[in-house]
């Protein structure tokens, strides 16, 4: 089966890359999908996260990393997709999601949207924290990809 | 008695109808406050909500729907309004809920403020992601009354 | 117009008395009905539990303290009553009181159940919490009507 | 890929069904797992659990409901499952769950928990709470299946 | 031993003096580390924040109120500070606070952030409901110290 | 100063250990409180209980272990400590912790009840799950320290 995992991975944690790389095990094929809507002051660009995932995940061929501006579940929608995976954190608004994944089988009944616990390993590793730690010049490399801590730190230091 | 309740109502969802009609049932009047204030960057002018939920509601001759730019308890004492009615979801945060409710006590001590569960089929219909859906292009027919799909539609389209 | 507000009051609590006054206020009449069900291993018998609501709310006109053993929902039936109070505590498992609440209404759809904030003053005023402090000898004078402290007091050193 | 979905199932509800059916659509073969231990009083053996499964889920070719009285992780790692779907109710415990979820993670590494959302109407089928219901004579024929339905009350008029 | 109490104090309010003042008893000294970033549209600046602060806590020898504007992990370390308190409010979102303790752990091993139970009088008071309150002419005197109701009184007044 | 760690400990876990061992850092005198009561079926008497901790523990020259069967209130007041500590999970029911601080402060108000985050390793070590687990054969050597593995196991062999 074909699966998606949406987000705005500005920027991937290793968190995100745990949760991409444990779901593409489980399906033929995984869209990783970039959303470039909503994001008030993006660190990154939507080109710019979707070539980091793509570098770091280049080892997987059935994991294709796409950018999507409208709603997810249009996404789904048009590429016949049935599963959407979300990675939940224990200490999250669990609620957000559950009325989120509602609200997207209400508008696509075909669709399942499953929760994946993310790695206690992960837990604190939030997007917009790291950005901030980052910004106070916190050491980060334990919390993002490679990559992504280069591309922070000079984002930063221009 | 006399009952109130209070919200943005920007716009009036389906789930705000059924509250207030069903809280209409339990008392002699009830005041529909819109409030006019804080809101940042409103779909619809506190004047447009008050005149949608007018005509939502005309069949009901105990619902008064008004707009008061103030704190709502200084209008429940200028009314001598004892009774506030607040909606409340399963999924919501609670909390905010219960310390708005207590604060508002505090200010005006002879004001009771009664959650009234939202019934689950209108769970999800919180009115800013309806907006954001909106916004996207999706069918918003079953969440909002007609009057109002028809004038979001026409607002995104203009 | 008539509401319920059910519950074990194994004992009654300053709290429970704290909802029941401020209920009583706003309806013309108010059944306070104590469940004999369930409840394993009461300190105090149904009909005891209601004698000691008797005393202590004596002075309220409109206030039936009755005794039922079914379920809530049959009793307000069976007396056409529409609203049904439950005092909630901040504290409180609120998940559990909103399932309780809509599996009501669906057993019974003309019922309401409005939940009533618990005043700061008795938030920590658990019945099950009070009987274990009056096991261990605390003083509980100031969390229960003096003449439920009097009693519990005779049921320990007995 | 093989799915497990264990569980208590005193009585099924439809709300695991609904569960199980659309897990069913997700993977080659789902084992449907009625857990032997723990439960305190039940009201149906494991046996005629698994005999009721069975015959409410007997269109469906890839599922197999099987008793086990172990940890589920032990079921998943003898049968080589790599995959175990939770049904979660928007108003239970989260935490709970997940805490599970990590421990099994932990005790067999190569598991995934996948926790899937219980459609909203079937939120307040808790099994506890509808025996509770038939026990004081409640309607629960839209809670359960027809088959459980009349288990239910043979077992409460004898 | 030394302790540290970071926060916004935009304005400070009861809660947060009884939570200071409890502080100061247990440790040699405590540093009231007053934060001049991040805060959007503050009412006060730090430098006037910091001084409501000593003004209202000159009588402990062992506070000292300070403006620090990097990540208060920092601050511990520069300090050698082993112990940062946190004032926790039952409504408050625990999630966060939890999550914020851990990642501050993660940066700086040798710290331990202590969670300290606000007093139920001082549930209701947040800094912001303060500001929103004040603003709209509510009687904030029980809120605030009396030197920061007659500030914020001249501020909106302005 | 000196402070108190209450709980039951059946069995003593990993992470009981790294909160006290943590706590014995900040106070000069760390007392660690057994209760004996309460406790449905105990796996270990609470002598049993405090030996483990003994010998776990034996190297902290600040550290005493001893039994009480009373509120721990009472045991604080007795030997005059004011501060009490207690390890909070991530996952845990945070409400019910701080009602009981809440309830315990009220019964000694010199009392402050301090809440120490769990470490993150240690998230899923709950004494019941533990005894769960350990009954049915998983290993939960990772989970406790060598000597209650050990009992343990002697326990369910027996």
């Amino acid at each position: 089966m074909i699966a998606m995992l949406p987000g705005s991975f500005d920027p991937p944690t290793l968190g995100h890359i745990d949760i991409i790389e444990r779901s593409a095990k489980m399906y033929e094929k995984l869209y990783v999908v970039v959303s470039s809507n909503i994001q008030k002051n993006p660190l990154f660009t939507a080109q710019e996260r979707k070539e980091m995932l793509q570098e770091i995940l280049q080892n997987h061929d059935n994991i294709e990393v796409v950018i999507y501006d409208g709603l997810v579940v249009d996404f789904a929608r048009k590429h016949k997709i049935k599963i959407m995976i979300r990675g939940v954190r224990a200490l999250v608004d669990f609620g957000y999601e559950f009325e989120l994944a509602m609200t997207n089988k209400q508008l696509y009944d075909e669709l399942e949207v499953l929760f994946m616990p993310t790695s206690p390993n992960y837990f604190l590793l939030r997007s917009s924290a790291i950005k901030e730690l980052a910004f106070y010049g916190a050491d980060i490399e334990t919390m993002v990809p490679p990559i992504v801590a280069k591309n922070i730190k000079e984002r930063f230091d221009a």
